[in-house]
């Protein structure tokens, strides 16, 4: 378990205004450096509905930090409320701050800090699931974000992260999931790990590659399906294509090179789930 | 036409050294401020492939930075022949000096300033063309970039930037256009323009909606299609949304709220490309 700074008192109410204050620094230096979210394992999330999102969906606060103008917002104060039952300390800070700790000019109202979820490969029973997306080396933390949304609006149900990827827990990352972050399982783990899980996948396994001969819409998708995407400028490595038994491609015409990486997911998510999507 | 600078001569090659002399930083001005790129016509593309794409498609180009290592690299030394032929100053400048007009840590090796080219809403000829995007009010770059890409990977015809949208010349929108700027025409123009080309529109226009009670797998799209996507936060004014025939709707499940825009707007597109669209 993190720090969290002696001046912290479970389930308490603090104001601060000041920039210096131990626990303004420890959020600038979560919202900063991915070595002190991996210390911590706290990360931030910015915003009032991503806190709803955290809280009904119940992961846990370690802060929650309010602006003046959640002072008189009512679903501000449930959260707080709920946030200081679990045993968070409510921050009333200053613009200001707010703005300091976030980084933006215009912060949010509500800006939280929650614990860390992350599974392991041996964690993952495909049984009974619908979609899993495999990201091998994921870079861009708006790619990342943007496709745990994907794969929340698909009701998939999770996302691996495979070797080296970005951090899901940065700030732009959590903020390009809108929310999902908090919905959708994510895993971590080796490449050798994610090839033994393809190998006795239950379902299809399917990797976009540029060498794929099967075109994705070609495929009868077997759920549990899984989904393997490459590195948005290297693709997959060639071992980690050989652990997929079906290579698709996305036909392409133009003059573009390749798709964007969370467009490609998309794409393809949306044909895994053809026959299983209904408008509400 | 814009003011280019004393010291500029036609097709001339120029050392550049200091950060303080003026064409660095009128660059510097093109990458921080949408003003200044209007008033001169001129944006900023960074990198060899977009340089290439760029001058391949007959882009006009005012200047082609070329950093240490583009002097001993032969696609460099051809995009600067080529752009030095049309015209162009070419800059031989320091990696500092790219590092600081580009605001970038690891700059590129080649930056280029091209001519913008953009449409007004008479321009357009929907007769033979296959699908058309129209934005309105469009907010992020990355967003906007990503959809030009894949308007390009769909072998579609063109975006329209309909009323106050973020500024498709902007260095991060052209970063997610991956070179597709220089292949896929755009054209900008009001609201009204825009209803009255939507009123006319030969194919299917096809707008994604909260309130559309169609699925976006049920239309037969006939081309040319226009496919119309509303803003991020906001979505498609109403009267927008009553100018186009058919209002879809990707279905969703999950917490999710909504889908990424441009990942919304690959998915239709894919959709209705979907009969014209073979592996090549």
């Amino acid at each position: 378990m993190p720090q969290t700074g002696k001046l912290q008192k479970i389930g308490a109410v603090k104001q601060i205004t000041s920039h210096s204050n131990p626990i303004v620094k420890e959020i600038k230096g979560l919202v900063a450096q991915r070595k002190l979210r991996t210390q911590s394992g706290l990360f931030v999330a910015e915003g009032l509905k991503l806190a709803t999102d955290a809280l009904s969906a119940g992961w846990g606060v370690r802060y929650l930090a309010l602006g003046p103008e959640a002072r008189d917002n009512p679903a501000a104060q449930k959260a707080a409320a709920t946030a200081k039952a679990r045993g968070a300390l409510i921050l009333e800070v200053s613009t200001a701050v707010m703005s300091a700790m976030t980084r933006k000019d215009n912060p949010q109202m509500v800006v939280g800090v929650y614990e860390q979820n992350i599974l392991s490969a041996r964690d993952i029973d495909p049984q009974g699931t619908t979609v899993w997306v495999a990201l091998d080396r994921v870079r861009d933390p708006g790619n990342l974000g943007t496709i745990i949304r994907t794969v929340d609006a698909v009701g998939g149900s999770g996302v691996m992260l495979v070797g080296d990827c970005t951090d899901p827990f940065a700030v732009e990352a959590v903020r390009a999931t809108m929310g999902s972050l908090f919905h959708v399982p994510l895993a971590k783990m080796t490449k050798e790990e994610f090839k033994a899980l393809a190998k006795d996948w239950p379902g299809t396994v399917a990797a976009t590659h540029l060498k794929g001969s099967v075109d994705y819409r070609t495929p009868d998708y077997k759920q549990p399906a899984l989904l393997v995407m490459g590195n948005e400028q290297k693709g997959l490595e060639d071992d980690t294509a050989a652990a997929c038994r079906t290579l698709i491609r996305i036909p392409q015409v133009g003059e573009a090179d390749s798709l964007n990486l969370a467009v490609a997911t998309g794409i393809s998510l949306y044909e895994i789930r053809r026959n299983h999507l209904e408008l509400s």
